[in-house]
């Protein structure tokens, strides 16, 4: 296909495709002419990954190329790939004190490398909640380390075995997944509270 | 406590309280000369809970001034506040058909005003997904749905009886356990993944 079905079938502009192959965010078609070149299915494919992670997924252009790099790595693990998503859309949180994260973590029997970045994230969370006088009763925090335990279990017995599948499936599983999660919660909060109240 | 006091223990410059007091955000403290004023713990706690609305939780001041007018409006039920929270934190979305959303909800027998913002939320987060060619598997969806709702009922069953504590807490726990979520979430697919593969 031409440039401009490319950017019908993935829903951009043809200014935004060539904005994206400028970037190396989508690989460069065959070329049919000097000034032609043809697309397939595979471009639309990564054209749609490319929107959902600039646009729902937040991420920017750089952040967007890590990622991308570490789908198209052949030599990268899948868990390789993973820490790469998830340092990629995470901000730097350098000199964080992360020991009581760390703590709560163990608390649960979760093994985790020492410098992930998503403890220094935890540890910012917790301290904020800290800062506001804010306490998680012990019960409520097991509450949620169970769920966080059950949805990683759930999501990873749904990993694809095709390996550039499970990439795709890494990928946007951690970041377009977020705010359907977070809705979920209020909502379910929303329910919660009516039932509670006898309202609906 | 003088407003130099004031600033110290809520850890923020003397300009800053001066801010939030010309907003609207701190109440004033009472005059002890023309120039001079104190202040007490009230203003102390309130002084933290503004620095957490502003600060990790992301709100600007016009959504903090929402927040807290919903706090300090003694009309208002528990319900009510819980409903300006979730609103004030939330993009408008006007114009989302949110049908997809609504069904979810239904299948797990969530009760949900149809003009809850957050069913807009929860129907653009699915829409991003499916843009993307992501599909949650049916178990997967319930895993989610379980698990927000068992949230929910932890969170209610902590709530504090006291109203002014009560609000705070439906204030806090919503914006500010936002980020120990999604860091939990991703650290237990760490766990998983590790687990998994046989590592640590």
């Amino acid at each position: 296909m031409r440039i401009s079905e490319l950017a019908r079938r993935g829903g951009v502009t043809v200014a935004t495709v060539k904005y994206y192959l400028r970037e190396g965010l989508v690989s460069p078609g065959i070329l049919t002419s000097s000034t032609q070149a043809r697309y397939d299915d595979s471009h639309v494919a990564r054209l749609r990954l490319v929107r959902a992670l600039l646009g729902p997924g937040g991420l920017s252009i750089a952040q967007a190329r890590a990622v991308l790099g570490a789908i198209d790595d052949p030599h990268d693990d899948m868990f390789a790939a993973l820490g790469t998503v998830q340092q990629a859309t995470l901000e730097r949180t350098d000199g964080t004190d992360t020991s009581v994260a760390k703590e709560l973590v163990e608390s649960a029997g979760w093994r985790i490398h020492p410098e992930s970045p998503e403890l220094a994230l935890l540890a910012e969370a917790l301290e904020a909640l800290d800062d506001a006088d804010f306490t998680l009763s012990p019960q409520l925090l097991r509450t949620y380390l169970d769920a966080a335990e059950g949805i990683a279990r759930a999501e990873l017995d749904g990993l694809p075995s095709e390996r550039s599948d499970a990439l795709r499936y890494v990928v946007l599983g951690t970041i377009l997944v977020e705010p359907v999660l977070l809705a979920l919660r209020r909502l379910a909060e929303q329910h919660v509270a009516a039932e509670r109240l006898g309202i609906g």
